[in-house]
């Protein structure tokens, strides 16, 4: 009797999405800019829907932008067994951080449909809106707005750079692809699983193909404002300078102090940074950066994060400094059906795999909360992300799609 | 016997035109955003021909920019005594810096001309392109090029932050204003006075209205670059990070140590500071900042400024840096005729006066590099320049006005 989970995915097809993905906001390293609901965004948006209808999936798309692909199950009834991840960038980032797992999904949908198995539940990949927060500072925006729908006011009012909502550039989203069906926000998922480049090194450094996700380490984000006075460099005392830069640089030096970690797990980054006015000659008044705060335990989140705020007014000599908190996420634990179910699928393909804990943020962080979830890595070279230099191997990414498919395959069944 | 050197100037009509100059750029805070050879400064230069034209005198322009406003003497063959200062602005600059000195040159040879004084040597009022060095980073630009014409072609090949070359933006100034004949760079002035607000606290504290000025500190200017590696901020272990932002932060930190000075004549700035790619979640890959560092004495110059490349590298980390000197300016003494007129013109005037060193880098130190210069400081309110809340008093503007008036009348006799 056949294996009614053998479904051979097209290693060629996916590699080739790839690389016709990498142009779309191509940048001259090799890299990708495609920030959420920018014209990259969308035309890569409009080739993902070009790829699904021509296989006859049908696609939708809700109220924060959030794009459904869908292949329908037996049971009209049964709730969806959903994968994806996002395909916005990084300003300068790489080619496969969350593209790779809206591809994998589509790549596993393919195969499944070629291979004519009929499951129980349909199967959807979603297609996350803005995952990085970068244009719009507020990460995995679009699975939060799915599992906690009241929030969609906020986000739609959250503006960029420019002063650009999220309300209004989404409408230039909508505007710029073919006329889809709304989903409504129903939170129906029976269960999540979201493929990835791991973004670190312990895959290849290990020789494992696979990583079985066990949860995510939580974040906090927060954004320093300090307010100094602007003066004459040639002139004013230092005795009567309020240098909002050198505030904020005896601010970022003591942190840095603070969260120093000889086990190297807690994650410190300073990744904005800006001053006012910016001349040479003047004394800035105004300096402005953002910090993130990873660790893997709640408490250590809480006892080191709840000291920013009095390192910083510490440190703001004659300056006033405002710190707010932009964000925080608790770390998850995935367990139960889904990681089985990724187990079950690396044993029966003898790929060799590993459990593995997510130093970055996903957007099954949020799906976890209304649904069985999990995640499959495979691995990056070097473990470099958020680089233009971030490269994966064609077969790792074929291998995760392969065990991606045989997942969904069985969790559609239950 | 009537004193010949008697030439009341209208403190009313140089007041008016300080609020019509302060109209072109104006901010929000009141001050004003003018930099060179933007459509601000241009706007701003077409007024002063228009003022300059409704009373006959003549108008030049050089090949680096520089307007020359003149008025003949009795001798044809004889070198003009020169007075000037700048009109473009630091951004969110104030409204009296340089526009002063330019301001009270004008209402000078106006006044000498409504009193029919008829000096031997002409008179000229020079408007000197790029004073402030913010949009193209090199200072005291226009007045270096009229010392030092064989640096015409490096200073026209300059380029703004977005590419734009200083030959570029000269040739639209040129295209906005009205005809006007070139003046050759033929160097020649008998003596240059400069007017400017004090852009320091001292005449105020001390009670004088007049500073005659003995000399200019000087100063080095340096770009710091330090190139790191991007990088995922939740999942790069420290150990392996190349942080551009902290590294920049180390050096910042340890330099500002160097410049620590308890008599507080060291001037050091930080006025600029950049991070790329400059999103909250990634590892900067490359941070630059400026080095504003300035004092009276050349030893100290160079021995503390040697000191910056080698303290940036030892704090560099595993980061690269490279440190550029884009700028150096020698101390310079200003003594002999100018201030001696200055000093005779505020005795006979009966104003209060007291010498003063300058802070603050002028064009008067390049003119002093080619005929006895010296400069006439007026208060501003509190010290502050560089700043939207600069102010100066009326009347403390018109007695500088009436001494810088009285001073050129007496050195185009000589």
């Amino acid at each position: 009797m056949s294996d009614p989970l053998d479904i051979p995915i097209d290693a060629s097809r996916l590699w080739t999405r790839h690389v016709v993905m990498a142009e779309i906001g191509a940048t001259p390293n090799g890299g990708v800019t495609r920030e959420a609901l920018t014209p990259e965004d969308n035309r890569a948006r409009a080739v993902l829907i070009g790829w699904a209808r021509a296989r006859g999936f049908g696609c939708a798309i809700d109220r924060i932008g959030n794009l459904f692909i869908r292949r329908p199950g037996r049971d009209p009834d049964a709730a969806p067994v959903v994968t994806g991840s996002h395909i916005d960038s990084q300003p300068r980032g790489g080619r496969f951080d969350g593209t790779y797992g809206v591809l994998a999904g589509l790549e596993a949908l393919e195969a499944i449909d070629e291979a004519a198995v009929e499951t129980r539940r349909p199967l959807e990949v979603a297609v996350w809106t803005n995952e990085e927060g970068t244009r719009f500072l507020h990460p995995v925006m679009g699975s939060e707005v799915f599992v906690h729908p009241e929030r969609l006011d906020d986000m739609l009012a959250l503006e960029d750079d420019r002063g650009v909502s999220v309300a209004a550039a989404l409408a230039a989203t909508r505007a710029s692809l073919p006329a889809l069906p709304e989903r409504p926000f129903d939170r129906t998922a029976a269960a999540y699983v979201e493929a990835h480049i791991e973004q670190g090194p312990i895959l290849e450094e290990t020789g494992k193909t696979i990583g079985i996700v066990t949860g995510i380490q939580g974040g906090r984000r927060f954004r320093v404002d300090v307010r100094g006075e602007a003066g004459h460099a040639g002139t004013l005392p230092h005795k009567n300078r309020k240098d909002a830069l050198l505030a904020a640089v005896a601010m970022i030096a003591e942190l840095r102090e603070l969260m120093r970690d000889p086990e190297d797990i807690v994650r410190f980054t300073v990744g904005r940074f800006s001053v006012s006015p910016n001349a040479s000659a003047v004394v800035p008044d105004h300096a402005s950066f953002t910090i993130d705060f990873r660790h893997p335990d709640e408490a250590c989140l809480s006892r080191l994060g709840d000291q920013i705020e009095p390192v910083c007014r510490a440190n703001a000599g004659p300056c006033d400094v405002a710190v707010a908190e932009t964000g925080r996420k608790a770390p998850v634990q995935f367990d139960g059906i889904v990681p089985e179910a990724i187990l079950a699928a690396s044993e029966a393909l003898q790929v060799p795999y590993m459990t593995i804990h997510s130093g970055a943020g996903h957007d099954a962080q949020n799906l976890c909360k209304i649904c069985p979830a999990g995640m499959i890595f495979v691995p990056c070279e070097k473990g470099i992300s958020h680089n233009e230099a971030e490269s994966a191997k064609p077969e790792d990414l074929a291998a995760g799609a392969q065990v991606l498919a045989r997942t969904l395959a069985a969790l559609a069944e239950r």
